[in-house]
């Protein structure tokens, strides 16, 4: 049976954060200071690019773009399991939720936010 | 056979995206936007909390904040499959590269930055 | 007469841009990029401290930690600038708002948002 | 005489907290996560924008962009307040620092990082 990689990503964080001993730091408000740290660090590549250049990335940026996405994607897992969250059923819930109030036929090639519309 | 948890969200996303023909605005310089504006909304419900606090959250506060954690692995994934990066493969280099960088047995209970040991 | 400090920033700042032909990239959307690119880089400083750690800097970080500020208010003002917007008229407006939305008498001693009292 | 802009509001701030009692709650740590909350806020704004759409603001968007502005200056000056750091002297000294790094002859018209640099 095949399991989750998700999952198979929690369980080796853990083990990473429980044998430094640095689980005393994993509060769930440190986790999220460093998510938005990482999350910077990805845009902060995109910063004087053209949308276009954002969409073509040199092989060299396009690796360490990976990486920038890597540790954001490792410290949303860290604090999805400091809080007991199951991340992966939040984010159906979640589409679910943008499916009902964006409806296709009436957002269609729009990106203004949802209250934004009347 | 199961199929993956983070490709199933993948597909789900794109025709989200396709079906409201909101692709045109999904560069990855826009996607890292909108990934680090919900980041925000994260790190928003924690900083007037004490870390106590925030690993003791209210059944209500819990739920919205699984919300943003969503939104923020949303726009991961959908800026991932933009740059053709795979997710999971990518986070499990970083830990690699995490393992060789802290050495457990140097870096016990202390979580002062790579560059700052010497 | 004096002439006022963020003033003189910004016209430092405006002929910074213009010497190395910047304003190219300087366009709102960039700068704001740029802006919490700094920020994170701010935050990064304090994710594993206590909040009373934070308030006792070693002189070295505390010197780090200015210039991270420094950089924040660098491009705040460079986006002020090309939006046309008067930045110490825009806070004076704020706080009074700020006043008339947090009564003193009532929010004493409580960090809830606006939004969360009835 | 004529008194700073910047000092007029920190002293003003200043006075906001102290009459609320919300200085408790504005360690460095915390005001630095208020302050990119508020950054984001402003990033979210432009994020489905062009750039070229970014520089021509409608006046009510405008008038949004300033008050998100005048947020992440406020708490710019707070937490400059709390640790004791010039923010006009901060700025003047890491201008010098940029003008020393990003010599106008060697970087002109080009926006790459001064660590991209040979």
């Amino acid at each position: 049976m095949s399991q989750d990689s998700l999952d198979n990503l929690n369980n080796r964080l853990k083990q990473f954060a429980q044998a430094r001993d640095w689980e005393q730091f994993h509060s769930p408000k440190n986790l999220t200071m460093a998510m938005i740290a990482e999350c910077a660090e990805l845009v902060e590549h995109f910063q004087w690019m053209t949308e276009e250049q954002s969409m073509n990335l040199s092989a060299d940026k396009h690796q360490q773009v990976a990486m920038e996405m890597a540790d954001i994607l490792i410290y949303l897992i860290r604090c999805a399991e400091r809080l007991d969250i199951d991340l992966v059923d939040a984010a159906e819930r979640k589409i679910a939720i943008n499916e009902a109030r964006y409806p296709a036929e009436k957002v269609r090639g729009d990106a203004r936010r949802a209250d934004e519309y009347d």
